[in-house]
């Protein structure tokens, strides 16, 4: 008798028969011309560059203390090497000594190791000027990880009732959000980002998208990010705390992503944490729950794929936060590295260490050029027809809308994608560089956007924008109909 | 107005509420306990050894070539440094080499590193003699990661029907497997070791097993641990092949955890990996659905906390493979320094290569004490009043069972615990080692087992039995009764 089939993308779950790739089909295309161009098929470029917030993949360099520390931790031998910065050693001595058997690679706690939960509450107690506690602390594999346990909580069947649970995301916002949504079965309530405003969130729209959904679920959650992924804005203190206050009102979990809390590039913004922000609120607010995230990917470290990153768990019970971990039991230990490279993340190299001056050098000179590119980017994006920017106020991205002529917009439905989709690949088919589409992030119904990133080196730029320029000029000529020429002459402005 | 407590213990959802902590409150305790030794509370002993499956926690060394690996890696500049081996600097350029920007810590794609899953279907083709083909492998975070993607697609919503999928797994098993049904709402059907048998398993006794459950549930998956956790057996050729055409029978798909695949201390066992068996059943068997996961976790290597490890999708159409690839992108990667450890398991150096002979030094003496300690720690367990301990053929563990005085049994629930539990737990308090309960893996009712790791050093487990020798015969003695004293004198043996 011949073995059948059991599992078929029919009779998988609902979650995998929902679940949307959160990286696109324009990447996973992208994967294959880069196996083409492998394989030496013609194309008019010879590299693919995704325009992901991947630091390192673009040149930029390690930070050098945190990657001595790792190799420290992994090759204990190296804490007796007379080349090594004696912080670094000391730094590598108290972690290992804090390992049964002396070796980075036996487990830890579920929430990741203590003396690392330490270096975590420190950093965060320095920043807001509040004292945190360890055991608020979750270290977690990578910030996607820190999202899956503080939307895993909302998860829809949360009471008998069979209303879903409801999460505000921002739009647009990192899909990663939505993904997480469809894979708990949550109702996501989009509330939209002023992008006239330059991408502020004003209280109004939260009460416009929660009234909206308020007879469709029950709203538990409000998602927010800042400074802001796609869209680059950074919120002011003032508006951090209206949007507290809106929440414990409407009886709301805030959840914040504050990866790119290291990144902003004008002399008038400031980074506020939402935990101080609560914080200053005083007493009445010692219940108001909180979950921020925060992350060695981003920032001048850029430590993607070490999987660092830590979730902190304000105003929860501690029957809650049990209940958060047995859940989270089930995945072990994060990763080692991942927890070491976010100890010296919190930990760095202070004024008198060995290598501090290499560690400050290291740290400016990354953020000196982002502040240059993310103007650079933003002044060779507005020169596009048809695109309108907003400055670049923090994190590592711009997100521009674009006009695109009638004809493409139907040329996108016969090939079955949104419009912004279609000028992506063609884009990418074009130069091999891929912008992400709006469509991934939201964005408010005709308007169309894509996410750009300050990442590549200056050089790279200006290289890029020669051949994004040459596609966008033959794109929007191929595409442009009569009455749009008509149109722009008649109004003196790019369609 | 004061902020209120929105996710409280009664909210959370379902998951949260029904979770069980995998590693157990006998572990909380031991923390714990670790935190009063440092606060210099007294004790009757000096340190809390856990008996996890942690090589390195007992001083285990790692393997020079992949720690060299991994610190090229971080720090690219050894590549030029001539006191590394060339093999490893060549293994590390090559790595290096395919990663935009030259730098470990970009993102890779969420399957894993191309070369490295390359590295891994060379393994596995070496391994079974038959070719693996790298769109079938998914480099996971560590091996509980690859228990949820694979558990994960037999999750109970997969069609319309109120009938819940059910998983049969084995009794006693690792108890992830338990974690992750509850977490996705799977009805358990458990299957039962033969402990008079070797823990053998019988086709009978899965056949029962799914008789009785096919009113409740519909069965679409059996998990099969081989070589066993806890119990040590190593399943043979034939009896896996019986296992495999029961599958194809009861239209189940095949789970193996194959992760100890590289410990065995008999000469009479070999480990025969399922997908061979499989593969030498022909093309009948060519849909046969069996995925199966390893780990550089365990094995001469037990770098658990580097979380790598893989799982191999055979006979799934390209669409499931996609789908459960969608689900796991909003992980994004899996941590680099996972996968590239799991390229040097899958890679190791080979005759002629600079780093060979320190390697296979390393290797033969890990594993060879691995197997004295296997002889050693059933004969120290037998000798224990009322303990009977079978052959550990294979895998890290003893699963003795324990034969306990009625007035434990009764203390035991006094303490709201199993009888089992009471025995660690108590064993814990007096001694500072704790075995992981029966109960944590199951066990045939009115039984009680625990489980012990072969990982200490010869000389720490001569130490470790003097002090468990002492305190089970001072809890033996204290909880036995009269009548229980009896019956020992009149047989002739242990109770």
């Amino acid at each position: 008798m011949a073995a059948e089939e059991i599992i078929t993308d029919k009779t998988v779950s609902l979650v995998h028969q929902r679940a949307r790739n959160a990286r696109g089909w324009i990447d996973a295309r992208a994967n294959q011309i880069r196996l083409e161009l492998a394989r030496c098929e013609e194309k008019p470029f010879d590299e693919v560059i995704k325009l992901f917030g991947d630091p390192h993949a673009f040149g930029q360099q390690p930070i050098t203390s945190l990657r001595q520390l790792l190799s420290c931790l992994l090759c204990p031998h190296f804490v007796d090497d007379p080349n090594y910065p004696r912080d670094i050693k000391e730094k590598a001595q108290r972690i290992l000594e804090a390992k049964p058997g002396f070796s980075i690679a036996s487990y830890t706690e579920v929430s990741g190791l203590r003396i690392i939960r330490e270096h975590v509450a420190q950093f965060i107690s320095r920043r807001d000027g509040y004292e945190a506690d360890i055991e608020d602390i979750y270290l977690t594999s990578g910030g996607a990880h820190g999202i899956q346990i503080g939307v895993g909580v909302f998860a829809a069947n949360s009471l008998e009732s069979k209303c879903k649970a409801g999460v505000m995301t921002p739009m647009p916002g990192f899909p990663l959000y939505q993904a997480r949504c469809i894979e708990f079965d949550l109702y996501q309530i989009p509330y939209y980002l002023d992008e006239e405003n330059d991408w502020a969130l004003s209280i109004s729209e939260l009460r416009r998208a929660l009234d909206e959904a308020r007879p469709h679920c029950r709203p538990q959650g409000l998602v927010l990010i800042n400074p802001g992924n796609p869209a680059g804005q950074v919120l002011t203190y003032d508006n951090i705390r209206d949007i507290i206050k809106f929440c414990a009102q409407e009886k709301l979990v805030l959840f914040a992503d504050e990866v790119y809390q290291e990144t902003m590039y004008r002399e008038d913004v400031t980074f506020h944490s939402c935990r101080k922000v609560v914080k200053d609120l005083g007493p009445e607010y010692h219940k108001f729950q909180l979950m921020s995230i925060n992350s060695v990917s981003k920032g001048f470290y850029g430590e993607c794929c070490l999987r660092g990153a830590y979730i902190e768990l304000v105003g929860f019970s501690d029957k809650v936060k049990q209940q958060m971990l047995n859940v989270n039991t089930a995945n072990l230990s994060p990763s080692i590295i991942g927890q070491a490279a976010l100890s010296a993340m919190c930990n760095p190299p202070q004024p008198g260490d060995e290598s501090y001056e290499t560690f400050l050098k290291e740290k400016r000179t990354v953020l000196d050029s982002y502040r240059r590119k993310a103007e650079i980017v933003v002044s060779m994006l507005r020169t596009l027809e048809g695109v309108v920017c907003n400055e670049i106020s923090g994190s590592l991205y711009a997100f521009p809308s674009i006009k695109l002529p009638r004809k493409a917009v139907e040329a996108a439905k016969r090939n079955n994608c949104t419009p912004d989709e279609f000028y992506c690949w063609q884009m990418l088919e074009e130069t091999g560089i891929t912008p992400i589409p709006g469509t991934h992030f939201g964005q408010k119904e005709g308007t169309h956007h894509f996410r750009f990133t300050i990442l590549p080196s200056e050089e790279k730029i200006a290289l890029m924008f020669d051949r994004i320029t040459k596609f966008h000029k033959e794109f929007m000529q191929k595409y442009r109909t009569e009455g749009e020429e008509k149109y722009e002459r008649l109004n003196g402005t790019v369609v």
